[in-house]
């Protein structure tokens, strides 16, 4: 997606250990239209019309997938890193290691909120090593939901994550790839379509 | 606003401790529709052309604050409850104790993202004791912005913490303000306007 590519080219920093840093519009402080923009472009991949729900992880996931929610006229159900007093009933699980913030980081969904007839959109911001889509993953084989697609704005190509997915055969798709992030600049994998 | 108060009386639930559930379409599984009628009720309240961008605290807030952004034409920043590798620089940092999770929350912001040019509106999804915005305003505080309002959607006002904001002369709106929530159902303080 140009559009996003040229956003990261423009405003993104490649940080010392090949982080790259997009929370001038992404993950910090968000540009909805942007958001709107990467929701329009997943149309072209999945058939949004099919889902009943659109599914992320907390917390900055939430921002995209409440722009797709809003966009496809389905619920966006966020899986929560901690039980809070007002969730009952009970709940789906999974744990996955966080390499952004360093450690083991559990998510939760209520039960109430995915069952086995959703056919479910996994959304998210970013993409590094691909544990937060594994987990995710988990909870709608959990609820014995159906997998629509997976949609990614960024993904940091180089790490795996991405390309582990693919090899699963599952509809998988992220809007900019980023093949090499270091002093020399960051170079992208060329669009899908 | 009606609305909102019909749909918690309509699909909310009262656990026992007096915790109002509604993770079913505000903080869990949220519907984008409610959110557009909130922002767009929030116009009555405050001036949004007078913003430069909405401020929420991660991470049920980041829905909402996210629609207002879109309507508002502004940025939405959410703070975070942890340093993450791709925030660089200096951050506004306030400390704030969370009666859902029952523990010390940090809210952090990086300083690139509000300085003392900025107008703030501050909203939120939900507020009981008001600690997450008191640590919001104190990082509005810290970065020398103006404080334009807070707008909450709903507030559990017997637990006090919206009366102290008003006490305090802030531009301080909730849209369902609960003043009791029992065994014997919900009951709403009055509309303001």
């Amino acid at each position: 997606m140009q559009l996003l590519k040229d956003r990261i080219l423009a405003e993104g920093k490649v940080l010392p250990g090949n982080i790259i840093k997009v929370d001038g519009f992404l993950n910090h402080r968000v540009d909805t239209r942007l958001m709107e923009a990467i929701a329009e472009e997943f149309k072209k991949y999945f058939d949004v019309s099919d889902i009943t729900m659109v599914l992320t992880a907390e917390a900055s996931g939430i921002a995209l997938a409440t722009i797709c929610a809003q966009k496809y006229n389905v619920p966006m159900v966020f899986a929560k890193k901690a039980k809070s007093d007002n969730i009952e009933g009970g709940l789906y699980h999974s744990e996955v290691f966080s390499y952004t913030y360093k450690k083991k980081v559990t998510q939760l969904l209520s039960k109430e909120w995915m069952t086995s007839t959703d056919r479910v959109l996994i959304v998210d911001d970013f993409m590094a090593n691909g544990e937060a889509v594994r987990g995710l993953c988990d909870l709608v084989d959990q609820a014995g939901a159906t997998l629509v697609g997976i949609g990614i704005a960024v993904e940091k190509g180089f790490q795996g994550g991405g390309d582990r997915l693919r090899d699963m055969d599952l509809n998988y798709h992220a809007l900019a790839v980023i093949d090499s992030a270091d002093e020399n600049g960051i170079v992208f994998r060329p669009d899908e379509i």
